[in-house]
């Protein structure tokens, strides 16, 4: 039918799938199902019909429902996942990848059965070897299987310059490429406030505090919380790259994309600025990098790779 | 200066206060202060700053801040009060009462001292008894002292009720008096889906199961999560009131108001139908009820004095 | 391809059809084809132009391009017919009804040769008997020709209530059947603020002086303006009800829908309450009229009729 | 009071009067007055009142109205002057200049007169010399009297872009300097596509043409309209400006600001990259040229100096 509502499934209940889901339907992007294991399919509920409950007031139509039955997702149109655990203090990187690509395994399983035409973004970490994992397990083409890491480094990024020159944030870009967080490799120099370079509004030691504070981002609220780790701000950037490609937008964001000679990289999952639309990721933009920028990201391609080989 | 930017406090970080806290930045209301005791000040700055994060990619401008210290809170223009503690098993209501009535009266000195020209809206449950606690307390004129319930049951009404009718919940109103949850008096003849009486499009039996449900709204998304109650819709509620008084919008609300006469009542605060506008309470509308609607009213008034005779 | 964004055309590229471009394309509903005569080419491309730079600061994405050409309609999803020509000083009605039901009929061979699965809404005066026209000559589905006249009058009235009680427009609801302006059939009693019933809040006398005003309201712009007619709410109107297909948000809005014995007419167009959807008109609500709304309704009826009869 | 609604008035009723006045009032940024000279009150006042009519359907609390008395403007926190004449065939540059800045001292003693505190945004061509007018009759600050022009050219340029990147508008960015329209200083190399500089993305020549196509954009929509020039666009502009103002959003935006020394120009007003915030214009950007655009700016200068000398 011409006009149907578009589907969109949420694997994950926790903060930043919850939150997600929320915005999705504030947003009217489609109608949302949250999905969680058997033991979660409760709060999972509650959550949806908690958020149902906020539509009257904020003004949206969005049915929101929870589940643990992947049934309930058939046809989606969209499936973000953020299912999977946080590494745990004592925790090994390997066990913290091995867990998680099982997970990776089971929902993707899911999903490729209930709605093989559909288009995957993926928020586990450690996300260039997870969102790796669905790829091959979905068989998608890879334009259909994307992560999320740059759209939040960039916002992290833009706030604290925003902040710094005590400017509108609308009006503040930032560039990132490579892998999420401490293997993150930030573009400076194609960073802008109302399209003036920031080297030329920030001094340089600044700069750089920055872009180590950003690189630190994730872990700075982690310590702040306590108790559980940042929703709002990966939960926005997954919505706005959804809404780039239900909307057929083509935005110009950062994507973790499967590169075949990009960058001079093959094979693996990584960070660089795409193009975003209908047909999930249609463009990867390739950018001049000087020396230190290109050693960067072999640095950051290689701490993919060693993720990578921990992969069953 | 003619265009500062308001000021809003949220007193309470919890799930509700930190919703209340991001709805109010992506309104671009004004900017947020999200307030916690010291134990909890960590938490506060982190949410706040993951909102703040969530800014560029939203696309709002508005600074978002935790603390511990209310002098941060200094001329506020709004306050809105999330602040308290939920009732536990076993816990006897007296205990909740007087607990919660010992925060109202901290929170509200502190309002005082450092806003005093602030509106203040109220969340905290039993929240008839908590917003005549800070009417109290605060000695501001009652207008200005407001607690949210019926926009928070009516949503719940109107989207159990478009769900019935598979309608948009943009065309649903419902109507609500008195208590909150269970001391709910739904005024079903006053709810409407495009205009049209309920009454005539659902039947009896089945309303009235509807009108149930709504009662035990609450409940039901407490049973559901099995550790917390719900955030999203208070939240969505606490900001549509904000929002009206903010703009000078005088939207027709279901508020929690100070009752001198209003509807047979004298000295308590209620759940009644009122304009809300840059004043605050504005005005409170007065309807008919029948001999039904006034016995379960007065049943309802019975119950918040119950209430208001526990605090001490 | 799932996520192809939606086509919508507006034939006729007046005020009232370009404000509903711009409308449309400011919502992101899909991208907008601005269709006018040959002579009118120009001016169509110029505003589509002109709105198309308004993008990048209001924030949207949408192609709007005007043309005089038929096919750069194809496959449009939904068309909105603003054309022909108002009734001048000296125009006899049949004249009227005569010349536009030819550019109604010029037009819709072009929608049917190009887009024979879209949804159409007709705004063209006299508004029932071209929705009818527009109907019989595209062999579509009558759920998928609708007109427009309710919304538009409800939203006068709303206004109208709003401002005499000095409260939200948001709160106030209307309620209108029948044919347009002069012919609308006020429904006071199925009329609220807030919930409230407006006989209880507004005298009968000075209620009678709204339902006249808005009777009027048409004409109390058409004297004000001096050389043309209303087009901001008009537009506002339609793209209501385009943004509630397209959206599939089963709004409850008044249509002008072919009748087959709802309300005990048949084979005519006139304005009834629906449930506008992904489907167009997906249902047809009958509510209960007293004898005189019934009487009003007849002759609204026979309003329509007779300018049916004049149809070639 | 504390939450007092801001007004704003809009001196001209024309479409880009109107048009501004309408997508204020969708914006929820104040109550806004639409004024023009006696013989155009009443279409005024039709057009306000339309508008106002299409507040229950898009959402928008705003009064509305229309008046040909300055009194209705009194303590407006913001004016927007977009009265006065188009330059028609044959008549000279002189002639346009003399006869707008007539009405330019004209509407500012008015607005002194009635609202001495507020800020004013001038769109009145040539808008240089104009907003220049009103600074020198107003007595007013330099930054509460701002013109516009680089929000304009800079959404055009960025149109272009976009369309010939095939990608959003939302992310390309662009950057002009002093003079609007053919004295436009396009900077090139501070404009870019996801941050990428669009020299590296569009081949010179093609820039070139992009950069030519804006400098004439006002006239390509002139010639296309045969009979008007842009307005959708330019009110757009206006908006974007008024609400980095209104709330205090501290926007990076090109303004038309008065120089006292920036880029070495002293004692004119001319499109520099500014601040606007609460105060108006908070700040100005100075960003190093090369000597071409030095060049450039140095004509730009000049040829507002020209139009100056023939200022009364």
């Amino acid at each position: 039918m011409t006009f149907k509502r578009k589907k969109i499934s949420v694997i994950g209940s926790g903060f930043t799938g919850a939150t997600a889901a929320f915005l999705l339907a504030q947003k009217e992007l489609g109608d949302v199902v949250l999905v969680d294991i058997p033991q979660m399919e409760n709060p999972a509920k509650g959550k949806a019909l908690d958020m149902a409950e906020a539509g009257p007031v904020q003004g949206f139509d969005a049915r929101v429902t929870g589940t643990a039955n992947y049934e309930d997702t058939k046809d989606s149109d969209l499936v973000i996942i953020t299912a999977g655990i946080a590494r745990k203090p004592g925790m090994s990187r390997d066990d913290l990848v091995q867990t998680n690509q099982k997970v990776m395994k089971a929902v993707t399983a899911d999903i490729v059965k209930y709605s093989p035409d559909s288009t995957i973004i993926v928020l586990t970490n450690p996300v260039d070897a997870m969102t790796y994992t669905v790829f091959k397990e979905s068989g998608f083409p890879k334009e259909r299987v994307i992560g999320q890491s740059g759209v939040l480094d960039s916002a992290r990024f833009r706030t604290f310059v925003a902040e710094e020159l005590n400017v509108s944030v609308k009006d503040v870009t930032g560039f990132v490429l490579g892998g999420h967080g401490d293997d993150m490799v930030p573009l400076v120099r194609y960073s802008y406030a109302g399209g003036i370079p920031l080297e030329t509004l920030i001094a340089k030691e600044r700069l750089d505090e920055i872009v180590a504070r950003t690189r630190k981002g994730g872990a700075e609220i982690v310590n702040l919380l306590g108790n559980g780790s940042a929703y709002y701000a990966p939960a926005a950037s997954l919505v706005e790259m959804a809404e780039a490609i239900i909307k057929d937008q083509r935005r110009i964001l950062p994507s973790i994309a499967f590169l075949e000679g990009e960058y001079g990289m093959d094979g693996i999952y990584m960070g660089v600025p795409t193009i975003l639309g209908a047909g999930g990721i249609e463009k990867i933009l390739e950018i001049d990098l000087n020396d230190e920028e290109k050693e960067l990201l072999e640095k950051s391609a290689a701490s993919v790779k060693a993720v990578m080989e921990v992969l069953a």
